[in-house]
């Protein structure tokens, strides 16, 4: 049986909040944070709001060495009435256990999990920027605390979410990105971890990115690790393209994060009598696509931007302008629909919407 | 210019140390422990022994989502002459810094990191534990510290060291053990990290293991992630076959990690003059080496346990049992050879043992 309490123990003192105009991602953090540590006796257990505080961890703690870690990532939205609300949340909460399954991290209760990031997010709700695009951040994540240096999984744990506003994605509109296909590193391959949110994946992406910004691309395009020939994702994206009327997406093969835009895009594409299509998409074709004039749209898909168009991709020395670098009408339509849902402007046929019910705060 | 000072707070009381028989693998640390920062500025500045302590972290720190980190593992050995030494370690430090080239962490400097290893070991040298086969594990590593969920190389770092007593591995002499072919689960791939010493790569490991120990196996024997047919490592050693009276190990392809063991082992072999091949050794070559009688030794080689020969490898329904589940000659030379030149009993004729200079000490 889990102990649904949440213990509240109350900031003395506020942050100020960051100027509207002076949003940024993940940089400024909220007055109070959750979280819930795990032993094998106990389970998880001691769930509690405290103030936003730096956390004391042996230095042997396994996080540190064998990086044994799962996160998420997803968005609080104000709606026009001034409400708090999520968008799929359960949809993360469980990718984190399908990322905990792969990691040997033992699992969370979902419907706790949530109700904590409510009561949080309640609890923060002032937090929550107000300006058209801004949002508030929720980053669960479960790192490995055992003071052992043993390659082993850990038997202790703490399940943390921290909260932070962040401004709008596009401030001047959605802007079509450089990408390049990345040819020498591999992001993930089959019998990896690629399909679990863990901090390694992130860590060995970095290498490439640095290399791709450096020659003046905002991305990279991952390809399978394997044949090198497959398309897997856009960064910290998944990918679409338009291909002569069809939508076409890499099929989840194991080596592919399963995002939450990903499968929010494909239900509203066929909601909208699109031919959708989850397969194995290779750059050869899309590369032929784009020779023969059919390659109408790019993009990616993701929680931070929610559409990100692709206006050019490099393969080696072929740089493919992909709909006259503009932003497609697939593209504008999936972010319209997706952001008019989050905030509220947009019914919301699929029940994705979870509100933030206030008076679920019980104060200490 | 690097400030090479090392400032020393010493703890004001000191822990109680394991009783000899007790000694396990990394669960109890010295009482002192080395920490420098690293910020864009100033560079790895402020160099400092002090009391092993918790370390206080923004739960937004980078390591704990993106696993921006790298660590080494060595050993400190009692010589006859009770002299505290080391092996080989400009090795490890040379691969923690092909590590963070690889991981985007900015490099330190190998001199000046062995100045600071000698020096705190020197200082805890009492811990270092006597009885044959008992050493003291050296463990620096370093951790990405900025407060910052940007998928982004950190700003900000910390190296550490921190130093555990560890019993002799083979306590009722060396061991062989049973060994599963790891058919589902990949390690590293080229274009990946593998050849880096970070989190992820014994994060992506620890399912694999579980599910070998649970049928019965201490390790996984690792194959290559493209082809899965080429053999890469045993567990979290580098591996060694014997064929028809040649040695093979694989070769260094990028996503192997160069094991300081496995130099020495090749290093010694042809001293001896084995031949030594490092070559790709495909799994199949090894099934049929076996069927025709010629696979005379298998074994890993790691800092763990210097050698851990493989008495038995299983492929599939394969059960190979490898020279009757007996240590063979070969690992038990190199076995002898290296621990003897380790703690001093064996000639150094290549110059792999560097003294812990006491009097480098110097105290607050
Ligand atoms: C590797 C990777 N792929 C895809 C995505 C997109 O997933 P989602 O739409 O759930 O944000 C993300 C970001 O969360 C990611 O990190
Ligand atoms: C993945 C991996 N391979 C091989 C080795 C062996 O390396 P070394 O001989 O330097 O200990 C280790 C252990 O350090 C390792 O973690």
């Amino acid at each position: 049986m889990v102990d649904r309490r949440i213990r509240q123990e109350l900031a003395s003192t506020k942050k100020e909040k960051p100027a509207p105009d002076q949003l940024q991602f993940g940089k400024e953090f909220t007055d109070h944070m959750f979280i819930m540590d795990y032993t094998p006796n106990e389970g998880w257990h001691d769930a509690r709001i405290v103030p936003y505080q730096n956390i004391s961890i042996d230095p042997s703690a396994m996080v540190f060495h064998y990086g044994q870690s799962v996160f998420e990532g997803l968005k609080a939205y104000l709606s026009p009435e001034g409400e708090a609300q999520l968008f799929r949340p359960d949809i993360n909460l469980k990718r984190i256990n399908n990322s905990n399954e792969r990691m040997c991290i033992p699992k969370i209760d979902e419907e706790f999990a949530l109700d904590a990031m409510k009561e949080l997010v309640a609890l923060e709700k002032d937090w929550i920027p107000e300006a058209e695009g801004t949002s508030l951040y929720i980053r669960p994540f479960i790192i490995s605390t055992e003071p052992f240096l043993g390659v082993a999984p850990s038997h202790n744990y703490k399940f943390i979410v921290i909260l932070s506003p962040v401004g709008a994605y596009y401030k001047e509109g959605i802007n079509p990105v450089k990408i390049a296909v990345e040819n020498k590193y591999v992001r993930a391959v089959t019998g990896g971890t690629g399909e679990a949110k863990t901090g390694g994946n992130y860590a060995s992406s970095l290498k490439a990115q640095e290399e791709a910004n450096k020659n003046g691309y905002a991305q990279v395009l991952w390809l399978d690790g394997v044949e090198k020939e497959y398309i897997e994702e856009v960064g910290s994206m998944n990918v679409f393209f338009k291909i002569n009327g069809e939508i076409v997406t890499p099929e989840l093969n194991g080596s592919i994060l399963e995002g939450v835009t990903r499968s929010t895009a494909i239900r509203l594409l066929e909601h909208w009598n699109y031919p959708v299509s989850e397969r194995r998409v290779s750059m050869q074709e899309v590369y032929q696509a784009h020779q023969d004039g059919q390659l109408e749209e790019a993009f990616g898909t993701g929680t931070a931007a929610v559409v990100s168009p692709i206006g050019q991709l490099s393969w080696g020395d072929q740089h493919m302008v992909i709909n006259e670098g503009q932003t497609g009408e697939v593209a504008k339509a999936l972010y319209d629909n997706v952001t008019g849902i989050q905030y509220g402007t947009v019914e919301d046929p699929f029940g994705w919407i979870t509100k933030v019910n206030e008076t679920s705060v019980v104060e200490q």
